[in-house]
């Protein structure tokens, strides 16, 4: 097992240390069943099933759902540098709906970190490598890390 | 009990009509727990208490919990009019963190309505009037009616 | 004519005071022609008339224009409580096209206003009162007065 | 030279021939001195020069003018695949001030086209490769092409 310090000499095992000390945390992605596929520096990508609770009125997947999931994979991506950060505003664009039992899978990037402001983008896409929405959240640094040396 | 068309003829009794009936096809509103404390043809009125599941990684409400009560009560207010509409696309700006136990209430109203494309713009404050997130929706008339005359 | 602390001790004074000293320094608005039609605490309203140079290839007003018209109003109402703010990040959707000759109205109010941290929101109509676009910015608080006591 | 229908052939000299026709007949572009450096189906790089008449007051570049050069690049991006686009909304987010004098640059790419609709990113830099913006622009289909076959 590797030592902090260890850990903090290498960003990929600083990454992988965040992500998993921020899902250990958390409870509500837990609730939606997001799963980690893999983590970078700066970025992450999960995968996630559409089940029966998370359908609106027009029993396609609510909007809500299939934000807190690009939410949640854009968190892992900016929190991963060991620097704790808190969203301050997001946007999301819906392409296509998702139905029961689709398999949406979200792709996060840092698209620019300057200072203590970050832009990060996900696009989330179904089992058919479709697109299903386009998601872009603003990072804000606060006090804190994952991990003290 | 009033009949389709006599609903159809009042404004109010359809909006309050279209958004029952939303709230008996939908999932995820019912499993947030959101209550509904009014609606008008083109607003509505919500609340919803923060419970232990809805926590993330820093024990503050998770964005995508705060988002999918506001598109919620955006759908009820942009659905309202008998119109079926679906979300294009959203954005919420986050202004204070939202705590377990935290009773929150939305406000939707319609900001314009032009043809097939609306912009309907959410407050979501907290117990004590403090606004936690503004969220702006865009909706698109999509075919179909909640009631036929 | 009054003096800075009697200024200061009317917000209405002081609004207006602001925007002036603000119109007395900037370029680009000078160049669009942008009129003041009033201003109050967190809130302005002004006017435009769309010129042949303003113009993108659809022969429609181009989307920079009105951007930067609404934008313009937004900076007068966010910065005319004395404290000087800057923007962070807009956002605009474009509702109806503006032609040659037309004259568009942009009122801005606040919709926030929480610590460094605001959101204003400006409509912009046309002649006929019809609705082109509807802009959203977000201020952040810099160090600076306008008026020194 | 290349007639119409060995134009669309390519979809190289497709991009080319439709942002040069834009370019003829579009004029604010032409106001604010915006250059095209390159440009490929769904892609564009633009370039301008910070002058005096663009800034605001505070004596920075107006946020207008940035939104309008990467507006106008978006513009040439979602077009130049022959089908004429317009912009449904945009949003910016603001990374550092440009000032007078200061070569901005901006790269235009497609992020999603699906059907009617639209995501284009822009990234607007200056001499020092400092990002000063990010935009990301929604694009819609409207009847018309830019070359009949």
């Amino acid at each position: 097992m590797m030592k902090p310090n260890e850990i903090l000499e290498s960003p990929q095992a600083t990454a992988e240390a965040c992500v998993s000390i921020m899902r250990d945390h958390e409870n509500f992605p837990t609730y939606l069943k997001v799963e980690l596929l893999n983590t970078a520096p700066g970025e992450a990508i999960g995968t996630m099933v559409i089940e029966s609770f998370m359908l609106n009125g027009h029993q396609t997947c609510h909007g809500g759902v299939i934000f807190s999931f690009a939410d949640t994979i854009f968190a892992y991506a900016c929190n991963n540098r060991n620097q704790k950060m808190v969203s301050s505003g997001c946007s999301i664009d819906f392409m296509a709906p998702a139905f029961l039992g689709d398999q949406l899978t979200a792709r996060a990037e840092t698209t620019v970190q300057a200072g203590r402001n970050g832009i990060y983008d996900v696009v989330v896409t179904n089992q058919n490598e479709q697109i299903i929405a386009v998601f872009r959240g603003k990072s804000r640094t606060i006090p804190g890390l994952y991990i003290e040396a």
